[in-house]
């Protein structure tokens, strides 16, 4: 049987466009099976996995946590804030310590990017990347590109305008690598002072107008604008960011034709995109959210064939 | 097969007698079944709960997942402390994308009053209310009333004494429906300041007067003094409270009957009852605890005949 | 079949020969067990496990989470930072409730020294003490003494050198008498602020050198400085500390033999071990982790065969 080409799923950037598609066809299976009335599969029986945050999360850590226990897998959840992180100990001798509890796979976020590499090297189990600070979170790409697949029938050829606060955000990375290793086209927007400096260098259109991006695109993925991460500063007040870049019914209905539009969540109403887009027929961001388990699913389902020694 | 006339658990409010009888009936039925040595039924195999609390608890939250377990439900937990409400995200999306991850029921604490009705009107899946601000605590009041009838024999005719802090509990309204609705009289007994000015409208006894209380009670349900809720200004001092309202074993031993104690928990001992009163033969309140597993495994499987779509 | 002469697991002091005996002969049976590829079995199956914490942990959390599962008990968390314990509830009432909701076992680190045995006295459950403020933590002086026998064959004669901070760990002391009465010979060693007054009435060697302990001594036990428990203005800097008490492989070279080199965790890397000792073939500290499951296991599952009435 084919499999992914890598251990771990450490980022998008690892992956090359057959794993991806093993990925996108394993999902399919595993959407089927959650929509049935037994939702549950004994795949993972033997496996214990560890979810380790060392950043606050809701929807990711209950997303993994249901792919988990859907698997039937052993499931042990650990966070910083009731953590020895805070005794002094280092991010290796913590996860160390958890695997000589035999856990065999480890789901992980962390402040730093890098973090899930550096485990992956030092470690004898599966490292899956929840979120590296603002480098990778390719579990969300992942998702993000199964349903546009999902909406659009294949992603080969299509616009995708990733639009918002691309600076902060470990989804835009992980989403232009996934768009562009399975045959769509990227374009970024949003204001400078929250584009990176590199990021012609990653082949993407670039538009500081949210009005010519949606002119571009079949899909807008709106991004949220994290105000956690922020120093306010450099940033536009977000009155200005809602008048300028926030996507709303007006807006889109001016453009003459029918846009998808995707949001990974937590949503700011009333800021980057207003009610009568999030909850339109257009959106299809809680589609993004259901098919998040599946394909968490298949990410699990697909490391623990690769049993590391 | 009879079941429940409403598809969730908001209030007792919207249940009708036959619902309560029902719920009482069933829970004999787990009762029996959690004190088998083998506690575990596969009923709700197929079933995924969350458990979403916006306030902090220990007993309430522990009850329902002790309750799902033994029922064989998959179950998984949210709380505000780590969640992305502190982001800004709008209860109704935080719930519907937690939905979006295929979750059939809802158990819900918040702090809002009716917080779960308006999720039940905007969400398909069974909501239980866990304890919406002052409103309503429903499986609070269905676990008290059937504690009085497993140890009278039937809550019909008898008189229940409602005795604390009426004015914040969410308690003492769940109480009142249920109780009234299963042919009891209800008696209400508290210092001015801690009785709801509508209180009389609800069609219950009113007393100032503990003594008063007692003497025409067969039950005697003592509140918590919720001191997190008070605005200290409007409320006797914790001594004065004490020295009024506090129920001590002279005070019931001058009554010259017996009187079955009730509390919800937790208890301050010393305020509002003292040691000898609650761990008494008279006290009913460790079979409360017991009796509130039984009560929402009832709850919860009655609910999940009732699928929604 | 032989049994413990106890009920609980309250002190290593309360234990006889016998009893460590059959613990360690017990959890040569559950290592085996999860280095199987399904490392799950059914002996609990029967079981609830109330594991409470009232102070933070991870390591000993997760490790009795672990062995919890791996028996197949259904598990149930509570810890204080949700718990009603700040809304004035005593700590028996707290553990009473939860028992009322029919829990077998209860795990419970408590920061007052004693706390586990109160609650034995009042409470009809088995009680397994997780840490009781700085008097006894009796599966960690297990675990330690197992990876001792399994490293060297036998502890019978055998020298260990428990060095450190022996005035606030409980570690220390719940390994005194485990080495003791499986007849090892114990030295402690630290700075005289860090030893006990009581300290030669334990029977132990005392030294304030640390070459001359490692000198002494087969095994160095190598304790935490635990930063948050300790009253600075006793205590000698860090950096004094890590000068004259600090284990390197320079010192460990120079004494010239073999010595097994253990740590309870968390380490502080360069304070009291540096980082080529920690992780040199003469550590066993990740043999330690992975044997404190199987421990768990072995006190757990002896543990619910002393059922209580």
């Amino acid at each position: 049987m084919a499999n992914l080409s890598v251990d771990h799923l450490l980022g998008i950037k690892e992956l090359n466009k057959e794993d991806i598609q093993l990925i996108f066809e394993t999902t399919d299976h595993f959407k089927e099976v959650i929509n049935r009335p037994i939702k549950k599969v004994p795949s993972l029986r033997d496996i214990t996995i560890a979810n380790i945050f060392f950043e606050n999360s809701t929807r990711t850590k209950l997303s993994f946590e249901l792919a988990e226990k859907r698997l039937s897998a052993d499931v042990v959840n650990f966070s910083s804030s009731n953590s020895s992180v805070k005794k002094g100990e280092t991010l290796l001798d913590t996860v160390n310590n958890i695997l000589s509890m035999k856990v065999d796979m480890v789901v992980m976020r962390h402040a730093s990017p890098g973090a899930a590499h550096f485990l992956s090297r030092n470690i004898k189990a599966n490292i899956i990347n929840a979120g590296d600070g603002t480098h990778e979170h390719p579990t969300q790409a992942l998702l993000d590109s199964y349903s546009i697949r999902e909406k659009l029938g294949s992603l080969s050829g299509k616009k995708i305008a990733i639009i918002g606060d691309i600076l902060h955000s470990r989804v835009a990375l992980s989403n232009i690598y996934a768009l562009q290793k399975s045959g769509a086209e990227v374009m970024v927007c949003g204001p400078n002072t929250l584009l990176p400096k590199y990021i012609k260098e990653l082949g993407v259109e670039v538009s500081l107008d949210v009005r010519e991006a949606l002119e571009w695109c079949d899909v807008a993925n709106i991004l949220r604008i994290q105000l956690e991460r922020q120093q306010l500063k450099y940033f536009p007040s977000l009155r200005e960011y809602s008048l300028y870049y926030g996507i709303n019914k007006k807006l889109l209905d001016s453009i003459g034709k029918e846009i998808v539009v995707m949001h990974p969540g937590p949503i700011n109403r009333g800021v980057e995109i207003s009610s009568d887009v999030a909850d339109s027929k257009h959106s299809i961001i809680l589609n993004q959210v259901e098919n998040g388990v599946a394909v968490r699913m298949a990410v699990l389902y697909l490391l623990a064939q690769k049993k590391l020694n």
